[in-house]
């Protein structure tokens, strides 16, 4: 913070989502004042064994806690609101966030008990915010969830534009279009930086419309035989509404399954986000017994979670309905990468019960869009805001390589175009320069949900460890006044060898500790953690040689 | 086997393959004899902690031992080989195989140790043999490898077509197209039953020819400012050739890096079966310092295996060459889901490193193509064989479906189709008749390659266990006169809890510990497993309510 000119610096400092996918946060920072754009969570990865989520390394804005006036949200999805509780115990700042957006939040924060504390401001699109030096316009983009917008944050060093996750829908679903005016008027004006969505920059031409999943919805709809149950994101208001449109075109009623989706629709209904005609719903308990011609059931679990409403019914398991032969079912999301395996499993157990079932197969008309913006519309956005500088974030690194050499070629960017990660700063001078400088802190936060508790790397390791080989917990038993060894070594083992050679291998084992102790010193005797140390050397050893095996050897000595 | 006929029954009876990708093995019996077609392995999902392959159960082979009389093969893929060295130790009975199928083999089976008493018989596309009373013709078909065959295997109840995997190539690399006469002369003479592969089922149109990818590949190279890294299946000797054509074309030379890459062009090029101008390969200690505008390097490790030579390419720590800006890398093989993760971190290494790398996005011409039929070629392949019984396999339960379907579809088929599972044989009488029977064992071996060992479902179970919450092992000593507890119990932990609040929370399980032994009467203290298991009980429950978790608990009593 060191500019020696009359106009302060304007510092950004993304903690989360460049270079990965998730947990987006993007510090916004002009001399004392902090504003944080969004928090947001990151699923795990399988490898991270026993996390539940994970959020960013908030060092920073400990570090700076006394200077940040607000987190600011760009919409509801969980890669952007989902940390906030756990941020906002050792940061209660003021959250704003649009209607739906709040109504997500707030619903969070009742679940970890934070919402007394908590103070949550309402925006919305058109309106302006004033937070210290920062004075923010939220823009109204297109998305696959609603309420959804950029922020054109004035500060003192020019004005930033911060896309949140877009795409440029000219036929949304809810009648309100992509604001493009907004933005060209802050094209017309002078931009000093664009950060723009990243994620779908390998895909040539537009994404397509919402609204464009209809033609093949309703003519599944009309041909299914008997029920329809379509499951799809419970945050994606847009494909509900149309769920619900369509099953009301074909005369169906409709039913709500899984703990998520009754609560999104309940949260968007409840706040006139979702028109639900009087009539159309059928009752939770009434779902099992109403005409399966006349019903479409909408049903979370896209991603094929373990306890979800669709995983239920996929093994006709739910205790709402039941599924079978010539019912349809409609997986109206994306294939999440990495959870292939599981989706396709579910999807077998539809086949098996000889249910219609419809996935994303990329070759008929589509059952699912994107909601974020393809090449095309990234061209458009960047022709619009004619940025100074750019940079991209929502993704991975070869997402912001080829957003940035996307850019390059349109060139609209009459500065420079940053490729940056998370923890890597630029400094935006009052001048008009920009300029990397020092990473900050910045990282992965694993936390397990259940605990609400930091999960340290080398319990990971540990667990990891354990998961491949397995454990063997040698004890000994010591005199504490003679300093010898009361009895034979004892050894106990979890996931490491099958029952019949393991005796024989153990049994020698034991030997192995009993020599190894032996052949130690008066002094090494007395030094516990020596002995242990020995131990787990010489066991180590002899476990690797008998079975290649390397478990996760913790040696025990008891004083008796 | 209970015919009552004067024609005896054949018994097809799938062990893997059906319902799963990988470990393909479909058994035939006629009488008391027995052939085996293929036997793969199956890479584990990362589910299978410690896993490193998985094989089929042969139960039924082992019942039936002296029955067997063969194994034959399709061609050289792991999933079609990969469990010969699992098998063979409980069956040693001869393989059949084409020549380079039998030099996979036969690699296989010298780093297990196994060559010197196997025995391997080698036949050609085109041949028959005589097993017992089954007459088996190699028909050529066309795949991502070479030398593959389908199997017609006479029996006494009619002609049985396995078409192993394949595509219908019209234009294949090495100028030996899809045998389609074959497969004609058996469909005009009649087929009992056809088994097809289905992988790609869910693919409308035809599998472009392997020559394809030559358009942009050649593109790739010329455009190439620097030296070009081509990753592959090593087994894939078309793409091999390809490469090695288009290096000499535009003047550059090839060099091989990786175990598997190397052996495989060396197995294939001692065979005749990949041609290599002489001259044109650079020494592995000379690609370092070779001209890299004349050099192209085929590097294995395409699912980003964390040893393969690409990986360590990737971060620029692979001992035979460094890779930077403007290098180029391709990687021309199909991205396994599943492996996602792996491979995009791995191409994102390449972007760190300013490479230019091209990876299969499904929109430019084609740097990778399936070896697999889709639609057009399974529906040729049925009308050209219109076999009596068909019997789709090779996929998972909705490829299976789905080329069921298809199949209904064409009409070829004049009798039933069958979708079975693997474990789940047909019995085609002598009279033309075919029946499901009851299933047979069936399901999947888990395999640590280290220790050559199954491992049991229970082992899996607890690493998994151990993989979530860890492992808390409470251990006690007590008095074998006194049955008293002579120490205060101790706990021992791993992937459990991180050290702060757990010192806290492990110092109060010692006191449940100390209270439930208190509370037990006299004759419970007698009985270790008892007094074990209120340990594990208690532990357990105050464990849970304490930090949520469910660590895998191990009580150990010690008599001193």
């Amino acid at each position: 913070m060191t500019s020696t000119l009359s106009t302060p610096s304007l510092w950004a400092i993304p903690l989360g989502g460049l270079g990965e996918f998730g947990m987006n946060m993007l510090v916004l920072r002009t001399g004392d004042d902090i504003i944080v754009i969004d928090a947001g969570l990151m699923f795990p990865e399988q490898e991270l064994l026993g996390v539940d989520i994970v959020i960013p390394d908030i060092t920073y804005l400990k570090q700076n806690k006394r200077m940040v006036r607000a987190i600011v949200l760009t919409h509801g999805h969980e890669d952007h609101i989902g940390a906030i509780p756990y941020i906002l115990r050792d940061l209660n700042v003021p959250i704003y966030g649009t209607q739906f957006t709040l109504a997500l939040v707030r619903k969070k924060l009742e679940e970890h008990g934070l919402l007394d504390t908590a103070k949550l401001i309402e925006v919305a699109a058109g309106q302006k915010s004033t937070i210290g030096p920062f004075q923010i316009e939220y823009l109204h983009v297109t998305h696959s969830t609603i309420d959804c917008v950029a922020l054109a944050v004035r500060t003192p060093a020019g004005v930033i534009i911060h896309t949140g996750d877009f795409k440029i829908d000219p036929t949304p679903v809810d009648g309100k279009p992509f604001d493009l005016h907004a933005f060209a008027r802050y094209g017309q004006e002078g931009v000093l930086a664009l950060f723009s969505d990243s994620t779908n920059v390998e895909r040539p031409g537009f994404t397509p419309s919402e609204r464009s999943v209809v033609v093949r919805l309703e003519e599944l709809f009309r041909a299914a035989p008997q029920k329809v149950v379509v499951s799809c994101f419970s945050s994606s208001v847009h494909r509900i509404q149309q769920v619900i449109d369509i099953a009301g075109a074909v005369g169906r009623k409709i039913g709500f399954v899984g703990r998520s989706m009754v609560d999104n629709t309940e949260i968007a209904h409840g706040l006139g986000k979702l028109h639900i005609p009087d009539g159309s719903v059928v009752r939770p308990q009434d779902i099992r017994t109403y005409d399966p011609k006349r019903l479409v059931v909408l049903a979370s679990g896209t991603q094929a979670e373990p306890m979800s409403a669709l995983s239920r019914i996929a093994v006709d398991n739910h205790r709402l309905m039941s599924i079978g032969e010539n019912d349809t079912v409609i997986l109206s999301a994306r294939i999440i990468p990495g959870n292939e395996k599981n989706i396709f499993r579910m999807i077998d157990h539809f086949f098996r019960r000889r249910v219609l079932v419809y996935y994303e197969s990329g070759r008929s008309a589509p059952i699912h869009v994107s909601g974020h913006a393809s090449q095309e519309e990234q061209k458009i956005l960047l022709q619009l805001v004619r940025p100074k500088y750019f940079v991209p974030l929502h993704g991975e690194y070869r997402h912001l390589f080829r957003h940035a050499a996307l850019a390059e070629q349109v060139g609209a960017v009459s500065g420079q175009i940053f490729l940056i990660e998370s923890g890597q700063p630029i400094e935006f001078t009052g001048d008009g320069g920009a300029y990397r400088r020092e990473p900050v802190t910045a990282g992965r936060v694993m936390v397990d949900s259940g605990s609400l508790e930091e999960i340290e790397d080398v319990v990971i390791r540990d667990r990891r460890h354990l998961s491949e080989d397995g454990v063997v917990v040698p004890i000994i038993a010591i005199d504490k006044h003679t300093g010898r060894m009361e009895i034979s070594p004892e050894i106990v083992t979890r996931g490491f060898l099958p029952s019949e050679d393991g005796q024989e291998i153990l049994a020698r084992a034991r030997e192995v500790i009993l020599k190894t102790v032996e052949n130690s010193t008066a002094e090494e005797k007395t030094d516990w953690n020596v002995i242990k140390e020995k131990i787990r050397a010489d066991l180590k050893r002899y476990l690797n040689k008998q079975t290649s095996k390397r478990p996760l050897i913790l040696p025990v000595i008891l004083e008796v």
